[in-house]
Parts: structure tokens; sequence; C-alpha cells
């Protein structure tokens, strides 16, 4: 077992920083925890104010019976300041302290913490639980059957079953709407969801719509612009957010600027996509149906800059969004030599604070993103690489054999998914959590699964399993983004087959006991502080079993994921900052209170489970 | 132990990479090394074209009894292209290979390996061996007795003890000079160096002349334009090489630049520093002699962009330099929200190239200079984080103590130089390798003292633990680079200390046997393709020895260093490549000659202790 209870602890949240969104030249606090008994001789930050070490001592500032917490002061001397720790002594003792925990030699910045005097990610983000609508399979309103069908389409009634071989896919066309969303916002707020996260509803030839025809106006076929109107004013009516989908790397073949760009090379768009000198295109992936973006000036302007622009006019009265995912965010902007991503990315950002001020701007990106979120521009990414993966590395079935015609690789790995022990999962959520500002993170949307991948319920294999990745993705530190239908308990092979529409009429095909959990997850995330903007503190990894502490200066909830059955886990009650005999309540999962005895508490050995209990 | 001659390798090297210097859309082949018996199911080399992963397939492309050589073709998509290897199965086993070695779990891409179609170093680069000269102390010309003393110095005779307190330091004025250096190339040759590093030769009112006056001419107190002119002709008639120091962070406040900026705000030079709206200005760490520079297009033209450039003019006849080593580099242009480093390095770099094609750009930078070398500037830095610190912190001496006076800190870092045990230095030198591309790492400047620092024979504390420290040193990828005056067993308590003038006049002073070492030592690297351009391929780490291989495609090192005596030290032959009953001949060191015995090779137990057997 990993027993990590002993060790000093810092990470970004407001127990251990002073701000979340410091000015140039500004002055941060910084707190340490280092367990009692534990003390070094001296403690110090090291920064690199313009690129040169630089020191500053942390003195004990407050102790009790479990730890003492050191502090000082750091100069934000530049736009990023990475630092770490380094705590010296007693007898020769050499540490430094980094994202990834203690190293007793030296080691390069990759994993130093971070600050940011860039703008900060809104607020709000930490408050936020992402359902994600995939808009052609979430609801189809009455309006929809008097709507024509484009000649691209293969039209499937609402309860057919999804057809995911080509070049079927992206054809067949149930029909769903923005007003059928409207419908069923009942279900969505009574969840505890609070934010809508739309996949794009501009005109295109397909039914996921990731190959715009326009950016100009909302397709039709889902209720046009007035629907979009309607949505978001029904959402802010109750509090909710909606976010936007643009594809900023590409748009597709049939959009009305590659129709004028490939009417001849005078046209301004022309501009805007890799033509060749004989007049093909570079597509994405060299798929021709969708060309790929160029940026110059023009193209930023139309697409990304200013109130005028595509990004900036959605933003807008009547329509309001409150921010955007990006797709294919990684990419954007790349090319060759060429790479404009962290200029676009700003643009987009400055353009939401014109428009829509505290709106959110979220990258995909799946694998690692740390070097695109230190910008001024993204606030944060879609965490496949350090959420996504590792929970379903640890959490697949043992049995899981991909399905024919299902997803074979390790969500694009050339390799099964692995399935590995919890000690590994921890060092890989560690490791991506610590390459990435904290606010970056926690602006970042933690999720288990998205219309790019299988459902989560087929890779883990039944409910239990579905609720311990479901408990990781509501305590931890990120934003939750659900995928509606996986609270039904919903299931599918690959990203195509996750997009089977949902099953509004046929309440027997739901997971009672999974909506259930999704529901109680959500209702703990949204009444916790610490759930929301506390720190993440590790507790201890064996193979079936992950145990962490979220904690604000007030609250204090350990939580405990356990992959299967497995003998006791034994925690230093120091740690958990709990006093002999000292009660810790239940508060998720239906466990047994737990109580100081010899200075240790004693978990549970059940599972598949996820339990969180609060400390304080 | 640290046992890990059973690990895949891969490193930058030739053995491993089809060039050194690819071009944008070209194609790099790349072969993995696996031991016989650990082969996997399938091998993958992931890189991220325009930031998305792709994977290339790896077949099996040679095999004898100790290994199978996988390789696979991978395209330059960007200028800078990061790759990391996958291994899978057997029987599940997952596994990333990174710079850093074998994770069985998902890392981010901090350490992954990298290709650069940025200019590549020059070649010669791997065949320098540099000495390094500290101007003031290395020898004096007789014609250095008519020149007249400045103001601000306090003239010393040459066997003077050297004062190291303030304000005294930088006064004490030997006179050593250039022609002085011309008189001893027989010294610097006989002992297999073939690169001279001088410290700034700019007129200045210190010994150390890094406070420039001017950058127009040779301080006359050296001899002047013609002694320059001189000396890089004396030494490129022996084939050696001649690189400046130029100063890119500041100027000196007597700068004939700053003279001008403070007459008033309407000279063009006000615009190279930091003048504040009260008319005082930013010095270095606020050193008030040292004004700091800011680029614009005026100051990076007359600086460093040019053949009229100051770095220009002195690469150009009759003055020919071979390069630059730049002062301070790691700050240059950096302060606040100004980063103007990569396009001041990117500027120095093309100046080389239109001035002096060949001529070489290094970086002073004393902690992770990794994000540096990965743009279009700097061929490598001054290796104090990935090799000074770590063999510091495992040859220092037991009983080491920082003397009254002298340097208290280790390089900088506010505690005494830790003693750390192999597998922690092991960890060290390859983590800084990993972050840094391959022929950065190999046009660094490896060092174990410089005129920064206290003299390594008073780190380690006797003549045996210098030569493995120096063994290190020349085995190393990386370009060695010594201090004068290490190689007589020179000492020194803190940098002022350490350029403490060569005793010509007093051989007893001269320490022999360490003489015969560094010798000896550039010699063994001058005649080895392996040591130069060989792959490193750690194959053992315990508390007191480190054990690595240095390999072509036809050459094969073995090196040993020991520390102290320990147990004999048993290695799979399998991981040299050697067979049964082969031998091993000593090539350096003196212990005997080694037998593979039942697949192993047993390394003596002597220490301290540098070895190196030839394997083939």
């Amino acid at each position: 077992m990993l027993d990590l209870s002993g060790q000093p602890h810092h990470d970004g949240s407001a127990l251990y920083v002073s701000t979340q969104a410091p000015r140039l030249g500004e002055t941060v606090r910084l707190r340490l925890r280092v367990p009692r008994g534990e003390e070094p001789d001296a403690v110090f930050v090291r920064s690199t104010p313009d690129a040169e070490p630089h020191y500053d001592r942390a003195e004990p500032a407050a102790s009790d019976a479990h730890a003492t917490w050191y502090e000082t002061a750091v100069r934000v001397a530049n736009p990023i300041v990475r630092y770490r720790w380094l705590l010296s002594g007693p007898h020769g003792r050499y540490r430094w302290l980094t994202g990834t925990g203690v190293a007793e030699h030296d080691v390069p910045d990759a994993y130093d913490f971070t600050l940011s005097a860039h703008p900060a990610p809104p607020d709000w983000t930490a408050d936020a639980v992402v359902y994600q609508i995939f808009l052609d399979r979430f609801a189809r309103s009455a309006a929809a059957d008097g709507r024509p069908t484009p000649a691209w389409a293969r039209p499937a009634s609402w309860d057919d079953e999804v057809d995911f071989r080509m070049p079927h896919v992206p054809r067949q066309f149930y029909g769903g709407d923005l007003d059928g969303i409207v419908e069923h916002l009942d279900h969505i707020a009574g969840l505890g969801f609070n934010t809508l996260y739309l996949t794009p509803f501009f005109p295109a030839p397909s039914n996921h719509r990731y190959d715009a025809t326009s950016f100009a106006h909302v397709d039709p076929l889902l209720g046009g612009d007035e629907a979009l109107a309607r949505l978001t004013a029904a959402a802010h009516a109750r509090g909710m957010r909606v976010i936007g989908d643009l594809t900023t790397n590409h748009s597709g073949a049939t959009h009305e600027w590659f129709a004028a760009a490939s009417a001849g090379p005078e046209a301004p768009e022309r501009s805007f996509y890799y033509f060749r000198p004989d007049g093909s295109y570079l597509g994405w992936y060299d798929v021709k149906s969708l060309p790929k973006f160029r940026f110059g000036p023009e193209l930023i302007g139309r697409l990304a800059a200013g109130p005028d622009s595509v990004a900036g006019r959605w933003l807008a009265p009547p329509f309001n969004l409150d921010g955007w995912r990006i797709d294919v965010a990684n990419m954007t902007g790349r090319h060759g030599a060429d790479d404009s991503n962290l200029a676009v990315a700003a643009a987009l950002r400055a353009t939401i604070e014109a428009v829509r001020p505290g709106g959110v701007l979220v990258a995909e990106h799946c694998h690692d993103a740390s070097a695109d979120l230190t910008g001024s521009g993204w606030d944060g990414a879609m965490n496949y690489a350090g959420f996504l993966r590792p929970v379903w590395a640890w959490l697949r079935s043992p049995g899981y054999r991909p399905a024919p015609g299902g997803e074979q690789t390790y969500l694009g790995v050339p390799v099964p998914i692995p399935r590995l022990p919890g000690p590994a999962v921890h060092a890989t959520m560690r490791a991506f959590a610590a390459v990435t500002p904290w606010r970056a993170v926690c602006a970042s949307w933690s999720l288990v699964g998205s219309h790019d991948t299988p459902r989560i319920r087929t890779v883990v294999g039944d409910a239990d399993a579905v609720g311990v990745a479901a408990g990781l993705l509501f305590t931890f530190p990120g934003t939750p983004m659900v995928f509606a239908g996986d609270e039904l308990g919903g299931e599918g092979v690959r990203g195509e087959d996750a997009r089977r529409p949902m099953p509004w009429g046929r309440p027997e095909a739901w997971d009672a006991v999974t909506l259930e959990r999704y529901r109680a997850l959500a209702r703990l995330r949204g009444s916790s502080e610490a759930l929301k903007r506390g720190s993440l503190r590790w507790l201890a990894a064996d193979d079936d079993a992950l145990a962490y502490v979220r904690e604000t200066a007030s609250e204090t909830l350990l939580c405990l994921a356990a992959r299967g059955p497995r003998r006791g886990l034994l925690l230093d009650a120091h740690a958990l900052g709990a006093s002999e005999g000292a009660g810790l309540a239940n508060v998720y999962g239906g466990a047994a209170d737990l109580v100081v005895r010899s200075g240790a508490v004693t978990l549970p050995s059940e599972g598949p489970s996820f339990q969180v209990w609060k400390v304080r």
C-alpha cells in the first residue's frame, strides 16, 4: 500500500494559496502543511523571477496536534510563476516538494506548482455541474415533426437502435431539437445539474454537426435562432448556464466560407484554409469534408475576436451563451511550423470578457493539455488525460473485451484498455494535475465518458462500478461533466454507439440505482465547499482502493473509492486532523460512521463502493 | 541496488535516431533496444503531429543473443517533435518509455523524447574539450608589466593570496592578459583541450569584466584588439577554437550606451534600459553597477543581430571567435511581463550562422534550462543543474563543512551541499537529460566547477574523489568544460576564491596525479566515438557506485564510478552485449580486465575509483 499520510502537502487551493487570481507584481501568501513530528529545520519556497531561482523562507504560522503550517509570501514577478518547496533537515535531509510529491534529490521544473497572473477562470466553474447534450439524440419536441428531412439524412424513429457502421453513422437522424431540451430541464435540474453543454447547433450535413455549413444561424432542424434564445432564457430563468460548441480547427466543406474560398484565389476566405498549389486543400486528418482552418488576422477576426465574431455573436443577446467548449482545441491553429493556438485562445478569451464577462472557455484536449493551460486563453480542458483515462484504467471490468465494431483502443492509444492498480492511477492523476495550474484543473471538465467514447457502464461492466466512477467524478477538483444518459445507466461500445437517444418513453430502461447515485452525488457536491473549492490531499492508494481528503479551512471530507473488496485500510487520524475518539459521519455511500481509535480510523473493506465521511 | 540492465532503452544518439539535424517534414528512423526475453507483443512510437497523438508501429529490425531492436519512422511534422515509446503486452502489460525510463501508467509529456527541426548545434561540439580561462588570473605576459594600473584596481603580485572579502574582491588585479594565454597553449593543448572559453575581454572597472564599459574593443589591459587576434590565430593554428563571453542581460553602469542613455530621455540608448519615471533604473538584482538591458529592435540590432552587431563583429576577421558563451543567459530579455529571451537567442544564432557558420552559442543557466533549449537559439547551456549539482551531491566529502567566508549554499540553494546516494544522483541526471533535446545535452557544457563555484577539490576533499568527478565529466554526453586550475588540484572555498592565479612558477603546487588523470581522460575521450557521440545507457546505481555504457554501432565502453569501497557489483553481460567468456579490457583507471562468467561480469569493489572497460 502507498501510504501518503505522513507527507508534507501543498496545492493551489485557497487553503494553501491566498488568491486564485493574482495580479502581476502582487505578493501571494503560500502555506505548507507538515505532519507533526515531521518538521524540517528550514522551509523555503523557490520561485524563479525573471528565470533565476529565488528563495523565500517560510516560517511556522500555525500548529495543532496534527500538523504545523509554514507560511511565506512570493511575488508574482512574471505572468507565470512556477514554484516548489524546499525542506531542509533534520539530519541533512534534503527534500523538494512539487506537484507530484516529495523528491529527495533535484528534479526539473516540470512538476513545479504554478501561479498565473493571466485572467482567471470564472469562479462559478467551481459550482458548475455540467450536463452534456448531443442535440440529435437528447429530446425531440413536437415541433420537430413538421420539419422536412434533409437530403443527407436517414430518418430514424426515437427508439431505433443506433447504426454505428460507416457510412450510416453520421446520417442516421433522430431529430432531437432545442425545444426538446427545454421540455426536460426538470430532469436535468432535478438531478442537480446547473450547466448545459450543447454539441454544435450550427447547420451541417451530419447528425453531429461538427462539419458546419455556416456559423451565422442555428440549424432550422433544431428550431433555429429563436429556439436557442428560448432555451438559454429558460435555462437562465432556472439559474442554469448554457455552453456552446464551436469548431475552430476546421469548418465543413459545405461551409459558406469554404465555398467562397473554393471559388477562386482572390476571395478573402482563400486564406482561411490550406490550399495547395494544385487547388487541393488540407482536411483535418485529410478528411475532405473538414477543411482545416489557417489563421491570419482576417479569420481570427471573423471567428474569434470581438463582439461581431462568431464567438462573440452567440454570447450576446438574445442568445446569451455562457461560454464555449472548443472542438479539437488542441490542434486549432497548429500545422507544420504554424502555431497560432494560444493567439486564437487569447482572442476567444478577450471576446468572452468583452461580450459576456464571466463566460468560460474549455478546450477539447485528449492528452497532456498543460502547455496550453498556462497562457491567457483556455480556462480549462476536457480532462481525458488526467481523469477519464486513469479512472477507466482502474475500473475497467476484469472481463472486459471490446465488442466487435466497438472501440478497440484505450481512447486512441492502440492497445486494449489496461487494468491498473490504485497506486498507478494515483501517480497518473497526480502527475497530470501537477503540470496544470490548479485553477485550470478546477475549471477543466472531469468526465468518465462523452459522445466520443464508449459509455462508462460498458467499460466498467456494472452499476456499482459506475457508482465508483461517479463518486470520483463528483468529489475531484474539476467541473464534473456527465454525458446525458450516463445517469440512466446508458451503454455504448464506442462513441457513435454511446449517442443513443434518451429513453424518455421507456422508464423501464432507466437504472434507478445509478440515477439516484448521480442525484445524491450532485447534491453532495453542491452542498460542500470542500468538494467544490477544497484542497485535494491523497492519503493512501492500494491496488483496489484510493483514499483522499478534500478540505477547506472549515470543512474536511474523507473520500474512499474501492473497486472491489479487500482488506480494511488503517488511516492515521493525524492526517485527517481528527483526534482520539472523534466521530466521522458518513455523508454518502451508506457505510457506517467512523471513530478514531488508537490514533487511526479503519476504513471498511467492501467494494465496489464509494464512501464519503465528514471529518468536520 | 537499482538494477537497470533489464530495461528497454532509447536515447537521442545516432544508435537510436537516424539524424541529429532533421528538417521539417522529414522522416526520422527511431530504434528501441529491448533485452532478449523481454519483448512486448507490440511496440509503437507516439508523437503528436499538430498536437494530436499519433502512433507509428515499430517492428523488430534486428536481433542477437542479447537484445531485439525495434524500428519505425516518425515524421517531423512540427519544428519540435516530442515522442515516447509504447510497449504493449505480454499479458496485458502496459508500458511507456520516456526519457526517465519506464512507467507502467500514463504520464504527462514532460519527459518525452525530443526531435528538433531548428538549426542543429555544430557537430564539433561533440569533439570539443573546453578549457575555461578567467583572464585576470591565467597568465601574465611580459608586456603586461608596461601597462598602467587603472584607478579602480588594487594591484596584486601573481602569487599573492586572493582576497575574497568585499569590496576588495572585484578590484584585486593580477594583470593576466591574452598574450599570457598564447604562451601557455602548450600546457592546454598538451592536456588534450581543444577549445578555449575566455571570460569577458571587454574593458570594465573590475577584474571579472562582467560589467563592460564598452563592447567596441578589447581591454587594453589584456593587450587590446591585436592581442585577441593573435590569440585566436595561434589557437586556430593548432586546430583549437576560442569562445568569447558576452553579457546580454546587462552592461556595466560605465558602459558608453548607458552613459548615453543617462544623458537624457531622447537618446536612442534610453530604450536599452529600464528607466523609471523618477530617473532611477533597474539593475541586475538591483545592483546599480549592472543596469539591466531592455530589448527592442534597436538593442537587438546593436548587440545581437547581424554582422555589425557586437556579437557579429567579434566572430568576423581578424578576431574569428568560434562562438559565444552568454552570461546570465537565463535572465536575458526577461523582466516582469517582458520575455524576449528566445528572440535574442535566435538573433544570436542567426548572426553566428551568417558570420561564422559552425560557431556555437552556449547559455549560462544554473537551473532547469530545458524550456530555453527547444527553440532556434541556444545550442546548449552550462549544465549546472543536470551535471554539476548531482556530481557534487554524490561526491561531496562526508566531512565537508563550508569554510568561514566560503560558499554556504548548494550552488544557490540555501542549504549545505547534501550528500546523496547513487540512485538519487541517477534520477537527477536522467531527469534533466530527459527534459532536454539530446543534441542540446551534447552541446551543453558538463562541468564540475567554474569561476562561480568553489573548486571541485575543495568540495570533494581529495584527489581521488576529484578523479571520480573528472571521470564522470569526460565520459558523459555533453562537452566537458574544465576551469583552468582544476587539473592542478586547485582549491577555493567560493567562486571568488577559486579564481586563484595559475601557479606557473610553483610546480611544487601542482598535483601531478590529478594532472595525469585529466590528460588521460581527455585523451580517452578524444579517441572514442562512443564517449563523444554514443548512447548513454544506465546499468546500475547503488549508494556508492554508478555503472553505465556509452555506445555506438561499433564501440561499447563500460564506465564505473565509485565514490568509496563497497561490495562488488554483478552486471548482467547481456546488458553489455557481451557473450560468455568475452574479455573486457580496462582502458582507463588501472583496474583488471573483466571476463564474462556465468552470464555476468563482476565489477571491482575499490573506491574512490573511476574505471572504463572496452566491451568491443
